[in-house]
C-alpha cells in the first residue's frame, strides 16, 4: 500500500470520503469574548427592539394630523403640555392640539404618533409654532422595527463580528452558545530537530514547523496543542501519536516520511486504527512524501519535514478539514491574475506548485509573479513569498509573460 | 463652533493634521502568542540556516566528479565507506571513490559535495553501483543557503502569520519583540440605555454600541477597555471621560450627541484639553451628529448613538487611526462593483451612505447591489448588510441597474 502516488485530485477525494464533520461540541461565550466564533443555533429575538415607539429626532411629538396645515408661511399653533426625555415613561397623554417636548430615543407619549423636528419649530414660553406638515410615524422608529418579537435574526453557523455580536446585545443577551474549536495535535518529529532557544550542536536545526504550522491552525480558528518533538524513535512516537489521537481532533505531524530506514512514521500511524493510512505519497512538487491516515474517525495528516512544503500541504489539504470542523465554509484561497517573471518548469508527471513573488511592472502597469528562487526546504522561501503558480501534470511548462493565475497565501 | 458640518474630506484632513500617531510600546510575545501582532524591529540572523551542508534526500554522499561518467547504461561503483543519520555529526572523511549513506536531513561528510538518490543505485553489502551523474551539490541544501548569518529576515512593522512565526523559529527565537496594542475605551452614553442582561424598563433599550464597537476594535489588532454605561448627567460623564483619557490611548464615546438639551457629550469633551472639539458634526449621512476631539494628544470620538451610524463612522474615520496606532497600514475597505438593485436618493447636500446587500442575478450573471431598508438607527440593518454605495455630495440619485461600487464591510 506504502508509496503510490496519487494525484491532488484523487488525495482531496480520499481525504473527503474517509472524513466524518463531526461536531466537536458547544460552549456558552460571554459577547466580548465571542469575536470570530461560530454561532451554534439560530437566533430568535425575544423582544421587540425597540420595545417601543421612539423618537429618532429632538423635536415635539405631536398628532400628525394636528400638523396636516402647516407650512413654511403658515404655522400651526400647539399647546405644549409636557417633556418626556429618553430613558423616562411619559406619564401624559396628548390630547388634540398639544405638542410635547421629546429628546432623540424617548418614548412618544400615548396619542402622539409623529415628531416634529426642533428645526421645524418656534417655541415660546408653552405655545408651540410648527412650520411643517409630517406624516404619521415621521421621525418614529415604531415599536419593533427594528427587530420584530419571534424573528430568526442570526442564524447557525454565522462566524460573530462587530455587526452580530451588536445583535445579540440589542436582544439583552450577555452570552451566546458558540461551537467549540476543535484541538489540533501537532508533533515535531527528527533526531535532527531541536526547539528554538535550545543549544544548537553539530548536525541539527531548529524546530520551524511547530511554530508555523500552529499558527496556520490558530489562523482557521482552531487550537493547536503542541504534543512535542519526538526523536525517529519507533516507541516513543507510537505513544507521542496515541496520546494525541486520544486527546485531539486531528493529528498532524511533520518530518520522518521519507523513505530511510528511520522514517517510521507511515507504518505507525498506519498501525493506530482502521482504516490507518489512506494516502501515502502525492503526486506534487513540493510536498510529495505526505502521507494521510484515519483512526478512531480523526484524519491524521503526515507533512513532509520542510517547511515550505509542509505549510503548502497544510494549506491546500488539512485546512478545508479544520474549517469543516470549526463548522466554518472552507475558504477557497484568493487568487489573482498575474504575468510570469520567468519560464517556469514543471516536475516531470506532478502537480508542481512554484512559490512567486507579485512585483508591479510600472511600465507596464501591471502585476508579474517571479519565481522566489530557493531549495524547496527553504523557510524564507515562504516569508517571502506571496503565493504560488499551479503547473498541472500534463503541463511541462509555463512561459516567460503567460497570464497566469496566482493562489495568494494571504489577502494583499 | 459647535455645529458646523463638515465634509468627509475635511473631517479626515482635520483628524490627519491634530493626530499624532506615537508609539503605544512594546513587549516580547512567546512565538506561540506571536500571531497577528506586529513586529518592532528588523530581525537579523545571527546563525546560517542550515549551519552545514544538509542532505535533501535519502541516498548517499559523494564526491560529484566520481560519478561523471555514470548513465542508466553504465554503472560506476563506490565504496561505501559508513552512514550518517539525520540529526549526527559525521565522523569519516569521504575519500576519492567512496560513497556514504546518508539520510534526508543529514550533514554530508567531509570531502562530499553531492548525494545520489536512493532511486539511483543498486547496492550490494558495501558496494554501490551508481546509475546516474549528479552535479556538485544536487541534493544538497549548501549552509546557509536558506538563511545567511547577518541576512535581515524579516522588517520591523511586518504583521507576523504563519510564515514569518516559521522564520523566527528558524533562527531559534523563542520570543520577540512586538508592538503594544493600543487601549481604546469605549464608553455608552443616555439615560435610556441598559446594559444586556439587566431588566429592560419601560422606555429603555439595551446597550449595543458598547458590543459593536468593541468587537470592531479587536478586528483592528487592538483591546477595547469598557468604561461604563453613563447616563446624561454631566458630572458623572466628565468624570469618566477624564479617567479615560487618562488610562488609554483613543477614547470612543457614542449616544449623546443630539442637540437636545441632555446632550452635554461636545461640551464636556471640548473642555478635556487643548484643542478640545476640532469636528462638530459631517455632512454625511448617517453619521451628521459624529464629534471628534483632541486632547492630551489622543483622539476622542464622540459617535452617534444608532448603532448602524456609529458602526459606519466607526469604519470611516476611526480604525485607520487605530490601526496606525498599532503600527499598521491603515487597511482600505475591499470594494467590489455590482448594480443598484432600486434608484437611491441621496440626502440633500450630504454624503450619502447607503447600506445594500449583494445578491447574486443569475439570469444577467451579475451582482446586485440590493438596498437594505430600515431606519438608521436599525441594528438588523449591519446584519444584513454586505457594505454600503456612497452618493457624494452634489448628485442626487443613482439610477436602478447603473453599475456601483460597494465597499465591503466584511471579506465575502
Amino acid at each position: 500500500m506504502f508509496r503510490k502516488l496519487v494525484t491532488l485530485e484523487d488525495a482531496k477525494k480520499i481525504i473527503d470520503e474517509n472524513f466524518k464533520p463531526i461536531v466537536i461540541g458547544d460552549e456558552d461565550v460571554a459577547l466580548l469574548e465571542a469575536y470570530s466564533r461560530v454561532l451554534k443555533d439560530d437566533i430568535v429575538s425575544s423582544i421587540d427592539v425597540p420595545s417601543f415607539d421612539r423618537s429618532t429626532v429632538d423635536g415635539y411629538a405631536v398628532k400628525a394630523e394636528d400638523t396636516f396645515e402647516a407650512d413654511e408661511n403658515q404655522s400651526v399653533s400647539l399647546n405644549i403640555s409636557g417633556v418626556v426625555f429618553a430613558g423616562e415613561q411619559p406619564k401624559m397623554v396628548l390630547g388634540k392640539g398639544e405638542a410635547v417636548e421629546i429628546a432623540t430615543g424617548a418614548p412618544l407619549p400615548e396619542g402622539a404618533n409623529a415628531v416634529v423636528m426642533v428645526e421645524d419649530v418656534e417655541r415660546l414660553d408653552n405655545q408651540l409654532q410648527v412650520y411643517t406638515a409630517v406624516t404619521p410615524y415621521l421621525n418614529v422608529m415604531k415599536k419593533g422595527s427594528d427587530i420584530k418579537c419571534g424573528k430568526t435574526v442570526l442564524h447557525a453557523r454565522q462566524v460573530l463580528g462587530a455587526s452580530e455580536i451588536g445583535v445579540l446585545a440589542a436582544l439583552g443577551l450577555t452570552k451566546t452558545r458558540c461551537f467549540k474549536p476543535p484541538m489540533v495535535a501537532v508533533i515535531s518529529i527528527g533526531d535532527e530537530v531541536v526547539a528554538p532557544g535550545k543549544l544548537l550542536s553539530a548536525g541539527k536545526i531548529f524546530d520551524i514547523n511547530t511554530y508555523s504550522l500552529s499558527t496556520a491552525i490558530m489562523e482557521c480558528g482552531a487550537k493547536p496543542v503542541f504534543f512535542g518533538l519526538v526523536s525517529d524513535d519507533k516507541a516513543a512516537l507510537s505513544k507521542t501519536l496515541e496520546t494525541a489521537l486520544t486527546c485531539a481532533d486531528v493529528v498532524i505531524t511533520s518530518g520522518g516520511v521519507s523513505v530511510g530506514s528511520h522514517d517510521y512514521t507511515p507504518q505507525i500511524v498506519d498501525s493506530l486504527g482502521k482504516p490507518g493510512v489512506v494516502i501515502s505519497g502525492i503526486a506534487v512538487k513540493p510536498g510529495k512524501p505526505t502521507t494521510v491516515a484515519f483512526a478512531q474517525d480523526k484524519p491524521i495528516f503526515s507533512l513532509p519535514g520542510n517547511p515550505a512544503a509542509a505549510l503548502l500541504i497544510f494549506y491546500l489539504l488539512v485546512r478545508p478539514i479544520i474549517q469543516r470542523l470549526c463548522c466554518r465554509d472552507p475558504s477557497e484561497m484568493r487568487t489573482i491574475r498575474a504575468f510570469a517573471g520567468a519560464k517556469l518548469f514543471s516536475a516531470k508527471g506532478r502537480r508542481t506548485f512554484i512559490m512567486v513573488k507579485l512585483v508591479l511592472d510600472i511600465e507596464k502597469c501591471r502585476l508579474v509573479a517571479e519565481p522566489v528562487v530557493g531549495t524547496s526546504g527553504a523557510i524564507t522561501l515562504l516569508s517571502e513569498t506571496d503565493g504560488f503558480i499551479e503547473i498541472i501534470e500534463n503541463q511541462q511548462y509555463i512561459n516567460k509573460d503567460e497570464e497566469v493565475l496566482v493562489k495568494l497565501f494571504k489577502p494583499i
